[in-house]
């Protein structure tokens, strides 16, 4: 693996219509197709000619409050990620589950069933629940706290990885002679008892195709960075700038060593909203016509949920409150977007009208209109000057912005011999370059993939 | 749907290679193929060939003890489910979920996103965890008791279908130029706040396209039978007799009234284990066959599990120990199986031996070795003579035996007119005659359908 060289990666994140909060609302996009699994579809077999690495879903067990303004997001990760991995046969698939709100046995099980229906593609975006009506379509009571979330959700994938490890993997000799299906002297309770769960095992499935899914994660608190540096393999990230991706990046490769990790075992992926045109003026359209959409009630809530703060309580026209903001830091829940809009709104004195525009394609994310030579520089400049080891491609309506996407940036990338032309391996981790775990129960060494 | 004429109506439960427990040794079946989708996507599409009602996944959330002797029963029902939706067109799919240790909302939602991936196709076999190894996976402690399972049961069966309400069938206006994706005032919290559950509301996805997924359920004992008709819409049981059928069934039957419905709104599926040659001879040749590759140790277990007690401490040719079974009756645990078992053994005066293999096929399930009209026969006569309103069929081992099924049984059955030559509808309602139900929130009638 070590042996080829530096190639860029390509995760595709879905959401509804596309990233834009008003794309559903263009021609072109049809807000009732996202119950379709066949519409997922048709996007999964576009991304795989573009040879992509994968495509991710994220997910939350709440309503957001705003479904009068904006479609939803998709539908449940593991059945429809599950229907995807029939009509495809290399691009990965990146679920997400709660470590708040779920239990390690169900998760451990989904994501290796997953892994063998997928053969081998199957990640799992670990997330911990930040608003309380999800706490209050589980608990009957708030959320717990930022920090208390994070110990639970160590302890969560600690049980999953060795729940997925609890299965040799030479522990089915599927012997019809002697009429041996498993070596029970190769399958292994796990006997966790913790603080937060307490789960005897072993996984009632063999050790999936990759040995362990993939872990990928996002948070962007300090708490957040140590849990990616110590048990993420792929880490999503919303960075406003290249300046801004350079910190982070260092950042968290820098965090790796203290686990023992090299920087190569840690993949980062900033998001990277393409708007693209054949010309600027084309793609600076295109902005426009979306932006016209937009609905201000939308984004006063969107901002006031994220905030936790009445958003309406301030003129439209004047500058974002960011002093006040910033003193209710301590706020619990998205710590880092909340960080990272503050800033936005300091550093370019934004009114509460601009702020709502400049995150509608993202949600804080890097968003730039422009062609397919633009873009590909763009990204090409973040991967070679340590912004980034590839990008969360969020395109800002769908189909057709992802048919752009694959049909004119890739090619790009491709022919700068920054991107596959053809998928190398099979698996998720041959294409992100990640090593297939040796299993702790067994006595194999590491086996080298990809 | 009351216009057309009563029509005989088939399941297909898969499991592993085969409901014989030996049927993984036989020639032509392939242990390896049970984690692998595409063994599965084959078996369904031969179902589907043959025009049968819906596919049924067993689950339990624990591996059995008894791994070394027999072959695991699939992947995880929501996942290979959603997956086999996507090769399939009509064929309902019906997955299990516990209500001892899920959580509602996860569970509401993963049959309603299997529902739009099958577009009307899904349906949930409601079951409580019976073992304590399955307790010991999730809670570190043994299983509640089997009224208090019934209570939490009933309790999470509500509140799933609440969740499923929780959006009229019109909230989705998806209404661009007004930029109005859902009307709020057409999606309601449900406000749960009860004894085991606390659940706001609403679900994060809109009314599944059957309003309701199938709720399907195979509980045997009193609380099971009572559950069965409260809540129930088809089903299964285990049944050694056409005699003991028609009391099974007239019974559930009975109890329906008692609950505002009609019989029609609950179809009983006994269970059948069809052995098919096409001479009778063929048929008793392969049940040997399959006996012998039967393991004594195995069955020992399967036994003392039942039974929740040690069977090797009885001898193998002597009379199972009836009077002493009898007087556990009160065990927690299978309570219906257990006494089938035990009615079994003094009713034929069987040995701890003979027992084992009259089980081995079909788990106590009726099971008859014969020809493709001795078959259609038996079947057409427990459906006529008040035993049955179809079947849940149980291949001996797969594929052949599913091939045989659907390729000689299922024609003789649709000469006789009494199962459909064509799917008339789509949606797995239809095709059981089941009402589409009304949603308790909204203000429409009930919409027939089917």
């Amino acid at each position: 693996m070590h042996a080829s060289k530096r190639q860029l990666h390509l995760n595709l994140f879905i959401m509804g219509n596309g990233h834009h909060e008003a794309a559903w609302r263009m021609e072109g996009c049809r807000p009732r197709d996202v119950t379709k699994a066949d519409y997922y579809a048709g996007l999964l077999r576009t991304a795989e000619q573009g040879k992509l690495d994968s495509l991710f879903l994220a997910d939350s067990y709440a309503l957001p409050p705003t479904i009068r303004y904006k479609v939803l997001q998709s539908l449940e990760p593991f059945t429809l990620l599950s229907a995807l991995a029939m009509g495809t046969s290399r691009i990965g698939l990146i679920g997400t589950a709660s470590t708040t709100y779920s239990h390690p046995y169900h998760v451990a099980r989904q994501f290796a069933s997953l892994d063998f229906i997928s053969e081998g593609r199957a990640a799992w975006n670990i997330v911990t629940s930040t608003n309380d009506a999800t706490a209050y379509n589980f608990a009957g009571e708030r959320l717990p706290d930022h920090s208390e979330r994070y110990l639970r959700a160590e302890e969560f994938v600690d049980v999953v990885r060795r729940l997925w490890d609890s299965w040799e993997d030479e522990a089915i000799l599927a012997d019809q002679d002697q009429g041996i299906y498993a070596d029970p002297e190769r399958i292994h309770a796990i006997l966790h008892s913790g603080e937060h769960f307490s789960v005897r095992g072993p996984l009632n499935l063999p050790r999936p195709p990759q040995g362990q899914p993939v872990r990928v994660q996002a948070g962007a608190s300090e708490t957040g960075k140590e849990f990616a540096a110590k048990l993420a393999e792929v880490v999503f990230t919303a960075q406003n700038s290249m300046a801004d991706g350079q910190l982070f990046y260092a950042d968290v490769k820098a965090r790796l060593a203290k686990y023992g990790r090299s920087p190569e075992e840690l993949k980062i992926l900033p998001g990277f909203c393409a708007i693209i045109g054949d010309t600027e003026a084309e793609a600076k359209e295109r902005e426009v016509e979306l932006h016209r959409h937009i609905q201000l009630d939308y984004g006063l809530h969107r901002l006031s949920n994220l905030f936790q703060t009445d958003m309406s309580a301030f003129p439209l026209d004047e500058p974002v409150p960011v002093e006040f903001l910033s003193r209710q830091a301590e706020v619990n829940g998205h710590r880092g977007r909340y960080a990272l809009y503050v800033e936005l709104a300091r550093r370019e004195k934004l009114t509460v009208r601009e702020l709502i525009r400049q995150t509608a394609s993202s949600r804080g994310h890097y968003s730039m209109a422009g062609t397919p030579v633009q873009i590909a520089d763009e990204m090409e400049k973040w991967w070679r000057e340590g912004a980034a080891d590839g990008f969360n491609v969020m395109p800002p309506y769908l189909p057709a912005g992802l048919e752009q996407f694959v049909g004119k940036v890739v090619p790009e990338l491709q022919n700068r011999g920054v991107f596959r032309g053809e998928y190398e391996g099979t698996t998720l981790r041959e294409h992100y370059g990640l090593l297939r775990p040796a299993n702790r129960y067994g006595k194999a060494g590491l086996t080298v993939s990809g």
